[in-house]
């Protein structure tokens, strides 16, 4: 095991108002330094995982009455001897607690410094270690989903056993090399040729799964185009109840209202507001719609909502097309929202001719009323179902984390050249450099290969205390 | 011991990101509920104080991974049955596994609940549960001072010890009455007399203390007074930087910006811009300063901010007068400051003798430039120092919270009866009205004499989860 020589601290819980709030201590003097300002009873001969009440003082002032808890090393979250310590939520407590820890001899820990260390002492691969972070930030179930299936494994364990089945077969071709001379084949071209086919096949899928995995975890992003006063804050505003009805058993919790972000059905949506995509000569009205153009880009739905009393067949119809022929993706989908039906739906939910003909031959149109929240939890509905049948990987593990999608990409082009370099009968030195090079992008995933650079920067984005 | 029939659950750490986000259980089903949640093992065999890893799971769904300290009631916060639930700090997983144990069987608590469970438990006496809440906000190490001495029985022993004196005269006098007939006198008038001139000493210094400790507890109000552009916002900033020296030791913490707060050894002073106080006869003026005069009522201390070099001697010395002429309270200061001596003071400090003229005969002029913070440290020194001498209580316990100071203040006046009385030779069984008044107040304070309203009315200004 790997130990550290410096004893970190911080604290582990947010900043702000709440009845309790925890330090950490991590590092060889955790105990040491835990015992200088505890008064009570000695830590150091009590039994780990075992909880302590006392006080924290200086000299003799008493800082406050704390609960502190022992994690003897390495049955702790870092792997190292581990101290938390309960104070009441006060700022001045906390803040005079860390610097009674800080002169007795801790430093303060950099951001992901435990996390970081329960990786350098094998309590958790790189993979793991980064969906922890990914975890503390979930809002939505399915970002929860990703993250926690990460953390216990899931992802490493593919990878790993990707990883296993081209070793055995590089260490194959690494002794043809020591035998060059002598032009043997110790691994068979033709198993190797289909290993290495499974293997592509398994990394595309992942590598293609990251757009769903990204999706899941930073929010289905979601443009509305429509001219001003076609209702569009009224339409957010319904959705928003739809959600607050969705959460609503979850009691306790008070979510920060982000204006634009939506959960529905465990999915986050972000809206995107936009101006309207109408023609003109207008040279401020077309950075407006350059500016519509972009959001539209990036966005995996576009709701276009139109005034379906106001707005003529002919002007519904152009828009669509032009929404239409922006788009290249074809995983990106259109959905019109004819809105303002106040009346029309309210009973039997019949569209009127009228307004259906202004809508003839469109894909998915939506008949509600915002203001008066006729059919919008269908479209709720909709969005939801649309994004999880999107999204169903060909994997059964989702890549979430731009960092993974990148050494994927890298290892699957390496695997390429391999399967190129087969096809003409290549040398086995130079297979095995291709091999190396999946090998070691594979590597960089879990952890297996680092550098002070990799770590520093997936850590640093860690919050402080973890 | 009073067991309460329902189990709490609450949110204990700050909302907020955070490494870890706490979630307590207290009741007779704490156990429970955290044993059908959590997987790992049979939380109901562990021993009190000790700390288990495992899952929370909704079904098979696992929701994180957790740390469990398990508390066995009477040796609790509460004195129940309590368990802490340590998780990964997403607002999704604290959500989830709140809504899990209301699922299984505990209630949302209350704010303050669990504070008011161990004072109905008899963990606590009335004072020492309020002064939880006040550690919980203290921000400021003087406001901590008196928390910490109140929670940990200071103020009770105190009141406790002035109650029991009174309650071995009240008995006493009880007696006579039960002998009424007889024209017997068990309780010495003379004793009771030198008694209740004790006692009523030391509530006169008690109540006494209230401003003190209010201004401890809330901050030392601080008026400044003056025209545009003397500087009050440089003078401001340049308090600020004294204070960022101050407090530099505490690292890690992050304390909020409160733009006129500042904490100077130990103490927090609120800073109260003003109009200033010229003569004038337009209507707008004058009611830009009646509001200055509202505000330099409200302040313990008036800085009366002066541009040295452009105001006149004149000028200067009728608004000392016109602030003098307005403080009534002995307690209240003023403090003029000479500003903008940018460069009179810059090697040796002397204060031209042009300047010191405009200054002739007030008390506590200090002449610094704020913009290049000379003489500021002594300015701010200054501050601390009166406050300091201000506020020295001639009690060796300080009174900060209002309810005390009400309920002191009844008893004190019930007491004040009993003097006269005791004056006039009044019979026995009035005199016991009035102790027994006095008496009842007392019990207020530490909870030997409550009602539900009272209870309702204390606990409910805590925050949730305490």
């Amino acid at each position: 095991m790997y130990t550290t020589q410096e004893t970190i601290c911080a604290l582990a819980t947010p900043s702000g108002s709440g009845a309790i709030g925890i330090i950490r201590l991590s590092g060889p003097k955790a105990y040491e330094i835990a015992n200088t300002i505890f008064h009570g009873k000695d830590l150091t001969k009590q039994a780990t995982h075992t909880i302590h009440f006392g006080t924290v003082r200086d000299d003799n002032k008493i800082i406050d009455e704390v609960l502190v808890s022992l994690f003897k090393g390495p049955n702790s979250y870092t792997g190292e001897d581990s101290v938390e310590i309960s104070c009441h939520g006060s700022s001045f407590i906390l803040g005079k607690v860390i610097a009674l820890c800080l002169k007795n001899g801790a430093r303060f820990a950099k951001a992901g410094e435990f996390t970081q260390r329960a990786f350098v002492n094998g309590k958790l691969d790189l993979a793991q270690a980064e969906a922890v972070a990914d975890l503390i930030a979930s809002e939505s179930e399915s970002a929860h989903e990703l993250a926690m299936n990460q953390m216990r494994g899931g992802f490493s364990d593919k990878i790993k056993t990707l990883r296993d089945e081209l070793i055995h077969f590089a260490s194959l071709i690494e002794l043809e090399l020591d035998f060059g001379e002598e032009d043997v084949e110790f691994a068979d071209r033709d198993d190797l040729k289909e290993l290495v086919d499974r293997l592509t096949v398994v990394l595309y899928n992942l590598i293609q799964s990251f757009s769903a995995g990204n999706v899941l975890k930073n929010g289905v992003p979601i443009a509305i185009v429509g001219e001003p006063n076609v209702g569009k804050s009224t339409l957010l505003n319904a959705i928003l109840n739809e959600e607050r009805a969705i959460v609503s058993d979850i009691a306790g919790t008070t979510r920060d209202a982000i204006e634009d972000e939506v959960n529905l059905g465990g999915i986050i949506f972000r809206f995107i507001d936009t101006a309207g995509l109408r023609e003109t000569t207008d040279v401020v009205e077309n950075i407006g719609i350059t500016k519509t153009y972009q959001k539209v880009d990036q966005a995996t739905v576009i709701l276009y909502l139109v005034d379906a009393k106001k707005s003529t067949k002919e002007e519904i119809q152009k828009t669509v097309a032009t929404i239409q022929a922006r788009i290249v993706d074809t995983n990106k989908r259109l959905i019109v929202v004819a809105n303002k039906l106040e009346n029309e739906l309210n009973d039997k939910k019949e569209v009127p001719t009228a307004i259906l003909d202004k809508f003839e031959g469109l894909d998915e149109v939506h008949y509600l009323s915002a203001l008066q929240k006729t059919n919008v939890e269908e479209l709720c509905a909709h969005l939801v179902e649309l994004v999880k049948s999107n999204i169903v990987s060909n994997s059964d593990v989702t890549v979430s984390n731009y960092r993974h999608y990148e050494a994927l990409s890298k290892a699957y082009e390496a695997l390429m050249k391999v399967t190129e370099g087969l096809a003409v009968n290549i040398t086995g030195d130079f297979l095995a450099m291709d091999i190396r090079q999946s090998l070691h992008y594979l590597g960089e995933i879990t952890g297996e290969i680092t550098t002070d650079d990799l770590l520093g920067n997936i850590f640093s984005k860690f919050c402080i205390g973890k």
